[in-house]
């Protein structure tokens, strides 16, 4: 007889965004003429910047001649990509990281997850709440939790409120916690970190022997001068913290699939037998055994984004969300509705209006205003009365959808 | 102080193809002249088919399109290509499969790898012995063995030897085994399995409770009529098997990164509280939230594999290598050495001449010949003594090798 991991049975529910559209999708068959806005997922809508389009056409044509065809590449990532990753996210922000630290693959998501493989179950593991399900809910299913209690959050995981008292960043612990989940600027409340926030969970994770599990995916977004934009501007870091990036958010590569994962060669964790071990090996073991590399064509789309015609054109398609972020915040904020972040991230973090429950308004924004939003309780039990509202969709469709919900819910 | 996952220090040195191009690069350094030819790692050379090529550069330019612009997709892959594969490679050799259970990937290799997220760690595990690596270590890094014996074998797994005396076919064992590994046509001897030998094993696990995890990554080389394609060709196999398949040998997709896992819904486990449960169903959720689906592109391009077009240009290829294949095995034969497999795969597996040892002959070919192959102890224990020559290669390489090979070592 077959055994399963019966740790999947411990999930609560669906994973949020499938529950989602779940329901929209109901309510549209019900409703087909319903013109529905989407501001739920974190999903970009518009257009792959024109230089990462001409590479990857490129790329095609090179696969049609035997010469430059390309069959397998390194399970890292070409060096091409990784160098000029290094050159301009890292190097040029004085972060002392080489090309071989960093690891292609074809998400974050995939990396948040995957990344668990490499360390013992043993493990004391915290994350915020609010927080991106995703580092729940894989850590569910590595077997590192006891069962969900009542209202989702799961015994044996450590949680660590955030909300509008703490600026959306979580109290430094006075207890040891070896792995922290941090994620900035932050899914889903908006908020950013300041240097000094940032040096405070370097301090501790040097205090106490923990590893940062750093995510990045919306570093572009941020606006604010003094924000770091990399752990790795924070002295220290090099030894206790992994850093997720992606070109999803930036490049819009959501549907192209492209990010990498940073993984200084100067982490050492000591094995049971007292000798130190590099996670950096482990986690190229880890990519060279059980993933072979990103597609070729991806990886030169992604390379276009370093070259200046791709910054330009990135830097149009952030400005273009961010003034979509402003007009979500202000429309709110007139409407008396109170709202967070927005302003180094592509999301804002709604207070939902009459004291509704996240849910409820969820489903009353869908079925009055036609609008999805994101349930704050989805992404943990803290997250109970807040909304999330993306600002990823055409102008047009966010100034309607925001006159919506500003005449329905004015408060 | 974090802990690691302590079974990577079980592995024993590195992954096979790693280790070979750590000693390919380094004769090349030391002999910048040698005009080597590569016939080890199994990837193609020729180029990508110009139906997929067509195909992705029109999914390139919709990417630049706001209205055709695709984000995330379903992580499951999309309809348009999960439809073509399933009516293409299972209805039409009267295989009972949906198109929700064919999971689109980005790799054989990983879903290999992945699948065992969602089994407990108690299961007994079979492999071939010589086997595909990446189905051993990643049991090894999953825990789910002991440490490595001398001979690179490790405590804990099951090894079933193949070799010419059973025609590369293992035996049934009459003991239990809960996940068995079977790869047909098989790398890396080249074998095919029959109707009669693979309705065994679906006895065999109906009458065990065991799940049979089948590896049909080289499907499209199978020549001979009489041999099956995929394990639901066998009546009773829904029940009982999970199916891995690949664009990567067929369409030469080593580089651009497309595969697939069938995974059908009436494969139920008892979980330890008497429920049944779908295998299905943990996938899905596996997938859902440790996976973002492949490429947008590079499915419109596996997608083009079904046309018309796309299939007279695989099926062109398929020729071209086996034809390389049938010169590789009467080159050799006819230089007096035994040579198995290479007319349903495009591996040609070789018994050492002269008494060497797998790497004995490796590093002889390599220095004599500057032919690159690979040693089949590094596929197990019972590959000593044997050698993998690949026919992925050009048709002027593949006659050049074997010009080398039988000068310098005919029998």
């Amino acid at each position: 007889m077959v055994t399963i991991n019966e740790n999947y049975l411990k999930l609560k529910a669906g994973y949020l965004f499938p529950e989602i559209a779940r329901r929209v999708t109901a309510f549209a068959e019900a409703n087909p003429d319903a013109p529905i806005i989407k501001l739920g997922i974190g999903d970009v809508t518009e257009p792959l910047p024109e230089a990462c389009r001409v590479a990857m056409i490129k790329a095609v044509e090179e696969m049609g001649d035997r010469d430059s065809f390309k069959g397998y590449g390194p399970e890292q990532g070409y060096e091409f990509l990784r160098e000029k990753i290094v050159r301009h996210d890292f190097q040029s922000r004085g972060c002392d990281i080489t090309a071989d630290e960093i690891f292609i693959s074809d998400g974050s998501k995939c990396d948040c997850g995957n990344i668990l493989d490499i360390f013992g179950h043993d493990n004391t593991i915290a994350v915020t709440d609010p927080v991106y399900p995703v580092y729940v809910d894989t850590n569910v299913m590595a077997g590192h939790t006891g069962p969900a209690r009542e209202d989702g959050t799961y015994e044996g995981l450590i949680y660590l409120p955030i909300s509008a008292e703490n600026n959306f960043t979580a109290e430094i612990p006075d207890y040891k916690v070896d792995l922290v989940y941090l994620c900035f600027p932050n899914n889903p409340t908006g908020a950013a970190a300041t240097r000094e926030h940032l040096q405070q969970w370097v301090d501790y994770a040097h205090t106490h022997g923990s590893l940062l599990l750093f995510d990045a995916a919306y570093e572009a977004f941020i606006t604010e001068d003094d924000i770091p934009h990399s752990i790795y501007e924070i002295p220290g870091a090099r030894d206790c913290a992994i850093e997720f990036r992606s070109f999803s958010k930036n490049a819009g590569f959501t549907g192209t699939r492209c990010a990498f994962t940073v993984v200084p060669k100067t982490i050492k964790v000591k094995a049971s037998d007292g000798t130190d071990v590099e996670l950096h090996r482990l986690w190229n073991r880890r990519q060279s055994t059980k993933f072979n590399g990103v597609s070729y064509i991806v990886q030169r789309g992604a390379e276009a984004v370093y070259t200046e015609a791709g910054q330009t054109q990135v830097r149009k398609l952030i400005r273009f969300y961010l003034e979509n972020a402003r007009i979500i915040r202000e429309k709110l904020s007139e409407a008396g509705i109170q709202t967070y972040g927005g302003v180094n991230a592509p999301y804002v973090w709604v207070k939902t209006p009459h004291g509704l429950s996240s849910w409820d308004f969820f489903d009353k924004l869908l079925h009055t205003c036609n609008v999805v939003g994101t349930p704050g309780s989805g992404f943990g039990a803290a997250g109970e009365g807040y909304f999330r509202i993306s600002a990823f969709n055409s102008r047009e469709n966010v100034e309607t959808a925001m006159q919506r919900i500003t005449e329905k819910f004015k408060v």
